[in-house]
């Protein structure tokens, strides 16, 4: 992949995502997911809830509202902080991310920065407009919340805002939902749903976008609580880049979740979580060494969580951040606390005693990052097929087989694929397709993931069998019928 | 069910739905769903998207942004016309929505009157302010998109909607997603996701909301085309209030659709979408004679539909739309053609001529109302065991078994017990627990609808088997444990 451009092209080509409402020349940072994109999407989400929430007793879903009361932004501090530095051009009015640019312009971090820090890096390093090469205008903050009015227009109307994250409706239910079930500390709330931030330059395809999808879990602990589940990931490998190794501009370094631990180098939580996320990652087919795990730098840190680690990918454009796994402690339960004066504690029963919960980790996946790295890991121009195959796992293909008559000129022949066809498509996504060559159809499946193409001969009708040829090493077998549709659910198992 | 309140007070209490950060007192026409709510919509959604999109090889998927384009809303004419009227009372200030308060007080349907015909029915039946006894100024056009703001504050940044309906993605999307998906008409565009409206007076629960999310098919057909599918519905009855019944005053009829279809009360499309969509719900469990269809009147006509009909159920607070079926003709493609400039026309290969597809049908449906019709048909006091048992489709219920061990203080019976739970929970979602009595561990499921609860006693740690317990008829049955996951996942079926 030579750049991000090459699978915007492709996806827009083949179905997957297209810009907004095209026609009308899009719609910078929105998105809209075609066919074959809102299957792929489909199927992450329920990938990552069946693994999050259904198979874990420890985690439990909800689905919060994305406009809600204002206070939430108020208590949350996003109404006062949720903001980006904006850098004018006195000259030409172009505007900029002021981190972003630095960025760019001097490969430093500046996430986070207070405006004097920006104004003394802008002034020190006599960073000009990259448009016309004049100055800046006094850094400005910029809220990235969306807001609109709620209520008929006029006196009974009143501002609200379009969620920035899922997160803060865990907080606002946190006891609701806790108590309806009935979970025991330590404990996660999960939910997946659209958030909304005015990004200020949307850029890199779906990897900077306005309108996005979170899958999000805020894990409560009680204070000082290790994690029990961390034999799980023992022997695991993480890819790490603490503070200290940035620091000293050290590469990454491999090390044992086991060695992480002892070394003091991450809380067992935060260990678990990014390993267990990078695991979800590498069992859908992603190769463990485009991860690694970055700790935030101090500067970086948000207005509510004391240490954070990223699980970033190596995408065209960069290592990024994919995950974030942020110890936000008892900040959020307690501002929620003090502005509506309700008592969120939770009630202990071994020992009796109210607690206020610690959130310890909340690995945050935007699915549009998720589907970024798939397709990224999928997409590959295959030489001796002069053709793109998409190497999708078989869980997240949008179609998991394919039905081809032979020839579409014998009705027998026909009747036959179709009624293979209907059978399978009651169990899973499947696509019929008696246009062009045999060679074309298989082509046109390859570049759309799917991993199995089915193909109903002279042969099938005497003795009920079929061809089943595999996308990734084009091998063809013969299979009866009769258990075809059990095959193709096992081998997407 | 004596009133609606009643299942919103139930929803809340055991986990369904919430009102919004319900700590700060909610916002009006806004829910947060907890942790059965979640799964129960999920379910909703997954049934119908495998019905409606992967199950039927002449509809495909796609997933349009909230905000879109602006110029789409200007075409779709949502600007101009999406408008509800005002009333305001010159004394007290009180809001009404002016159609629901004339059809609360009179009885007559009054959607889509024009401002005319509000202020002669205002005049000549002497209505005044319900709050103060005062009259009512001009009524005032309201629209109901919900606005924001798109890009940095100031010169750059432009006016954007919440969009108030999935469907006008699907026709911006037309031409790429029918060419992606390569679709021949008769076929169908589907999309779930959220919309917005900003109602006057949201109410009745999740009946009337400002944030729902809708789940929309927007079928194509080359002009004149007849409906293939019509005979898998023919022996099918509906029950029919057409709009000469309603002018007449007459109760529906129960008609067969090969009956409907040869008196030409109905399209054939629109028959057939009726009768699938009613037979979505009957098959999930729903009563036949809560539903029934009646016809538009033409005063009520949206901007853009020709003829449409209303699948209607028979809510505690009345007869009220939960889908409807609108002959949109070539309105909306056109439209988007006109003020985009780009060509939309299908290339019909088999006549080598470009047309303008018309949409026949549009069978859109809201997730919260079909989400108010499964609880409120399964939820049903029980005299004999004195609770509230909710009888969902096992396709639907959020928890699919529960886990019990006997008792709680046996190893033995413990370990077996949670290892049958893993087992289990790694194919659907099941809830384990070992607190109360068995008793009352049945009655907290039977609550959230859980169809099958599932024993570990003394005996089957020595025979290797549980006591199943079926939610509606309280049998119970001795099952052996290797063939427990296999029987659950023939009877959720």
């Amino acid at each position: 992949m030579k750049n991000i451009d090459e699978l915007a092209v492709f996806c827009k080509r083949k179905g997957f995502v297209y810009p907004t409402a095209e026609i009308y020349g899009g719609l910078s940072g929105f998105y809209d997911f075609g066919p074959y994109g809102v299957e792929l999407k489909n199927s992450i989400k329920a990938e990552w809830w069946r693994t999050h929430v259904l198979q874990r007793a420890d985690i439990t879903g909800m689905d919060g509202s994305i406009i809600t009361n204002p206070q939430v932004w108020e208590a949350s501090g996003h109404i006062s902080s949720f903001t980006d530095l904006l850098l004018d051009c006195k000259k030409c009015g172009n505007r900029l991310r002021a981190d972003q640019f630095i960025e760019e312009k001097l490969g430093i971090k500046a996430e986070g920065q207070p405006v004097q820090g920006i104004k003394q890096i802008i002034s020190e390093k006599r960073l000009k407009c990259p448009k016309c090469g004049s100055g800046f205008s006094e850094p400005k903050s910029f809220n990235l919340m969306f807001t609109t009015m709620v209520g008929p227009v006029g006196e009974n109307s009143s501002i609200a805002y379009l969620r920035p994250e899922t997160a803060q409706l865990m907080f606002a239910c946190f006891k609701l939902v806790s108590e309806n079930a009935r979970l025991k500390l330590p404990f996660g709330i999960a939910q997946t749903g659209k958030a909304f931030r005015n990004e200020i330059s949307p850029r890199d395809f779906l990897f900077r976008v306005r309108e996005f999808e979170q899958m999000e879990i805020e894990y409560f602990i009680k204070p000082g609580q290790d994690c029990p589940f961390l034999g799980e990931v023992m022997n695991h490998t993480l890819n790490v880049l603490s503070r200290e190794m940035q620091k000293k501009k050290q590469e990454p370094k491999k090390i044992k979740i086991k060695d992480l631990i002892a070394k003091e180098i991450m809380l067992s939580w935060h260990a678990y979580w990014l390993a267990f996320e990078q695991k979800w990652f590498t069992g859908l087919g992603a190769k463990k060494e485009n991860f690694r795990v970055r700790q935030h730098l101090s500067e970086e840190k948000s207005h509510y969580a004391s240490d954070t680690w990223d699980l970033e990918y190596n995408f065209p454009f960069g290592w990024k951040e994919i995950l974030g796994v942020a110890n936000r402690a008892d900040f959020d339960l307690k501002q929620h606390m003090k502005n509506s004066g309700q008592d969120l504690a939770w009630f202990d029963q071994e020992t009796g005693k109210k607690i206020i919960p610690h959130v310890i980790a909340e690995p945050s996946l935007g699915v549009e990052r998720a589907f970024l790295v798939f397709m990224l890991e999928a997409y590959e121009y295959n030489k001796e097929r002069d053709n793109i195959v998409l190497k999708l796992h078989p869980k997240l293909a949008p179609i998991k087989a394919a039905v081809f008559p032979l020839v579409s000129n014998k009705p027998e022949l026909v009747n036959l694929a179709k009624k293979v066809y209907d059978d399978l498509k009651n169990e899973f996504s499947c696509f019929y397709d008696s246009a062009g060559s045999i060679g074309r159809r298989y082509a046109r499946q390859d570049e759309l993931g799917t991993p199995f193409c089915i193909t109903i001969d002279f042969d099938s009708i005497k003795s009920n069998d079929a061809t089943i040829r595999i996308r990734d090493s084009t091998k063809q077998e013969r299979i009866k019928l009769s258990g075809l549709k059990q095959k193709i659910k096992e081998m997407i198992q």
